[in-house]
């Protein structure tokens, strides 16, 4: 069986995953919208795919599922309105920024029983989901510490900074739900730090670059987060576990590896330049997913509830950061 | 332009190529040829390919190059029906086990003008090309010394052994491209020692499993080639160059790259499995390489007469092995 | 010059230091005191000094520096007794388990002008020491964020846990040091997570062995700590410092570094079993720098203020830990 | 039991075995001697030796052994001497340039049954004898083919060149040594290639400078031998065995074991500088395995005979180099 899919937002994510669902086997991207005609078009001749509106897309018959890349603020519109078109939904993160906005679409979801899967990716990453596999099968033990080393090399604009809701709700939102992933346990408590050292314009936009989360788990557990806007030697993306029986790390990933020794002593090239290309085989992975569980039924995962989750740790975090005080929250179901 | 493709041979090789035609936007596999209609049927049917015997390929106007992946003792007349039939050739190597054959081979190519590459894939490999062009910028100064470690996770059927003209035409045939690759001068002396260390029927088919290799250049660079057909760790594939002004490398691949430590150390994963997982992106490429020669009409390499020369290598190793002296040779033109 | 030594306290870090002071050429010890004379005696033996009692070293004309290994709660007495009696004084961390009384024995070492060195071993590692150089060289511009991971290969007894003032207190606060050693600027904030995970005993005993910490500085460098008292592997000790221009980092270290491969994949040796190995050649600097203290008059560092504000911010990561709050505090003269 | 030595010849490796024999608590250095009488003078000071003369030497009752680290040329007489003086004797390698000198030698060693102990170091790096009991432990099975990396930093002076009996009996002879440490079984025929790559006076000189060999064993067992005069990036140590159940490697060395990360990547610093340095604890192991045979009674090794069988496979590597033929030798007993 095939999926169909069409493709709301032709921009930067718009574009990964179009190459996703495009060399999957078991999907066909049949349209694309994007309030930029040019970008429609130019990814939809890309993939033999046709333009269409978000309007005709919705009514259309030969489409089964959505990938929804556009503006944050539209997600939960579009969620809500795909789920009650009965289309799969396959949603970029977040839902939105609000956490009611995001329990309100959720329940919408939940009453018309639509697929719906939020995009962390990371998930979905080779060697993370091969640290993941190894807690399973017992290497480490007990989970007991986790680190996460997340730095983008470069800031993004400033003027997507302001719409972004902020870094932990941004980036660190990614890094919340690795940490859920990883722990196999609710967070319960949120300690954050955040200052403003890369570039004072993020600062009089009202936001952080570099920041760092402690989470505890009710039976003890940590998880601590490292962030920063900037990474001169590329995107450098690191997991570490530790467990009553052992560690276990994914490193960092470069395009080559090759080594170079001189008189300056032994050289590897810089790391992965950002997330399309370091995590292209994760995104290839995440539709995979998402396919398997909008065709068989099986509850997507991560679903809307992992993207509250992830939220409602951002917030906290937010709230930590500004307050100075260690968040107690209620994640767990 | 789309380069429309014929593929001749639907085996192990004949897979990684249609999986390398079939992924590159700008060709097209148009058909499938193997002497068992179920092989090339079911791999003409999962790229929407016919199949269609060789004579027809010969005469189909909608194709444009072929891919052979036939047996090696066809390789030398495919070429020379297909050069003369007006097609672009991508073949496997080695041309032939015999030199006279490929140099008559050789002839009539050259004659028609066709198009030849010639299978040596770890030339396009993204590390070992990186390796190439980190010397190509000088930055370890004149090429002194080359190090190829190449082992086999296992050694092949005896039945492919007794056809494959040994471990010299088969397996160290690529570590001498390779070599050729990164001296970037012909050697002209080579010294060798082969033993049967593996399994004792690969000695009694005549062969050897355990080579050891040094090849001179007329300006007195080295290359020096460790082969095994066995590796339980994976498949071992590590070039070094060693030049005046330093030293590059490109280390071993492995699937994924996590780390696991415990009371035992550290471990990580054994390497990829084979030529088939480890040189995936390099199949691609050279696919690429090779469609771009193809209709640009420009010189494809490596080339037939970088075929030759491998194979002269090949059979001086071989001489030198089994009479104990340094042969001597003359592959510069 | 030989800078004459008297050792008090032989036992297992008395040995280490016996050792530094024994291999330096510009050192000789004369004398060992413990209340355990037979303990002193095989000490003194090894190293061709002689035992006497605490007060008979005070009183000793060929003793110009006294090295205190004593239990924590002589030390502060110890200090005073020796700044009195005008020796150069090398003293184990911590000072005190009491802010008060360090600040009244301070007191005393100013008045007196005598060389007090606190025992921060690790800024005295050379893989430490470099990271340091290369900050200072200005290699990752300006610092911006540090990560200290720090774990013990296994908790030492419950009795030492009850006399060891706590983990922040007892452990951590090499990591305290170790941050200030590296962000160059006073951390003004804490915020710590503390556990039981690798032994109840050690919660009953009203302690944690699980610490994951936040620093802060006035201008919003960030340091992250995170200590266990489990580690499988062996003695986990890395540091890893972000700055503007870069990162440097120190990975661990292990007393062989071999790989062996085979179809488990790459395994090399676990790491150093404890600090006795971990820091051989920072003790013997350690003491190199003491006596180039004692000698040339200069300033000794880490002074027993660096001493006083490791303890200060051990004391503030409790406070949080036990409260939920980011603890404030003025470490800054 | 304190073993009283005597140093003969106070040049560079003269003072790497006085540091070995000074730190050594079962071992005193009580003589040295040096035809320069400011280098005796000046090392014997540092230790709190006496400087004598070599006739001297051989009759002070209060010495038990000799280091002779004199000019090559002398080794041999010397051993004869100090055999019949009744003194256990370690030499430098070589003992002689020559076979049938060295033989001579070793026919008075063997009358008088003095203990000899030829300095092949490498055996007692902890990495090198880490490989060595991995092997002896089983973990790769049989050991198939050896691969030995060494490059020196740079090339000695040309005097050095003319006296030091060329490439292969200087440098290539510790390899020698170390691939029969490692095969475990003799080679039986060696191939070799020598060129001039790094210095024309070399050349001038009648050396090489960059030597590749081939050892094969009676079983077919292999050893790769890499050299060069040449290193930009340090002293490349290296050795890799490969086994019918995996593979074990020594890496490299470096001072301090940081990386930096920036815009150009991740950088480690270059290797220790020669062999004073990262052969630091393998001098100090050799010189207690010297001890301990000296004083136990038991056969040294590496013995003379080891001595001898490396100094003919550097013989057969020259002829194989200059006459193109692999060399068959019997160094079996």
């Amino acid at each position: 069986m095939t999926l169909r899919f069409a493709l709301l937002g032709a921009g930067r994510i718009g574009k990964v995953h179009a190459r996703a669902v495009g060399s999957n086997p078991q999907a066909k991207l049949v349209a694309v919208a994007d309030a930029f005609e040019k970008a429609a078009t130019e990814l939809a001749t890309a993939y033999g795919a046709e333009v269409r509106t978000i309007d005709a897309i919705e009514k259309s018959k030969d489409i089964d599922a959505v990938v929804i890349c556009t503006p944050t603020d539209t997600h939960a519109d579009l969620i809500e309105r795909f789920a009650k078109a009965g289309k799969a939904i396959f949603c970029e993160k977040p839902i939105d920024l609000n956490v009611k906005r995001v329990e309100k679409c959720l329940a919408v979801v939940e009453k018309t029983k639509a697929t719906l899967m939020v995009g962390f990716n990371r998930r979905f990453d080779p060697h993370f989901a091969a640290v993941r596999k190894a807690i399973d099968d017992g290497a480490i033990g007990t989970v007991e510490m986790v680190t996460i080393t997340s730095r983008d090399p470069g800031a993004p604009p400033i003027d997507y900074i302001k719409r972004s809701g902020g870094i932990f709700r941004d980036m660190t939102i990614h890094d919340f739900d690795m940490a859920r992933f990883l722990l196999g346990e609710e967070p319960v408590a949120v300690s954050a730090h955040a200052s403003v050292l890369v570039d004072k314009k993020i600062g009089a936009a009202g936001d952080f670059d570099s920041v760092s989360v402690i989470l505890e788990t009710a039976s003890g557990k940590q998880a601590v987060i490292s962030n920063s806007r900037r990474a001169t030697y590329g995107y450098d993306q690191r997991i570490e576990v530790h467990g009553s029986k052992g560690m276990v790390a994914a490193e960092n990933q470069r395009p080559v590896s090759i080594e170079l020794a001189n008189e300056k002593g032994y050289t590897r090239p810089p790391l992965h330049d950002f997330f399309m290309t370091r995590y292209l085989d994760a995104y290839a992975n995440e539709i995979a997913a998402f396919i398997a569980a909008a065709t068989s039924g099986k509850k997507a995962a991560p679903s809307g509830a992992d993207g509250l989750v992830a939220l409602k740790l951002a917030d906290a975090a937010l709230k930590s950061a500004t307050t100075g005080k260690t968040v107690r929250l209620d994640t767990a179901k």
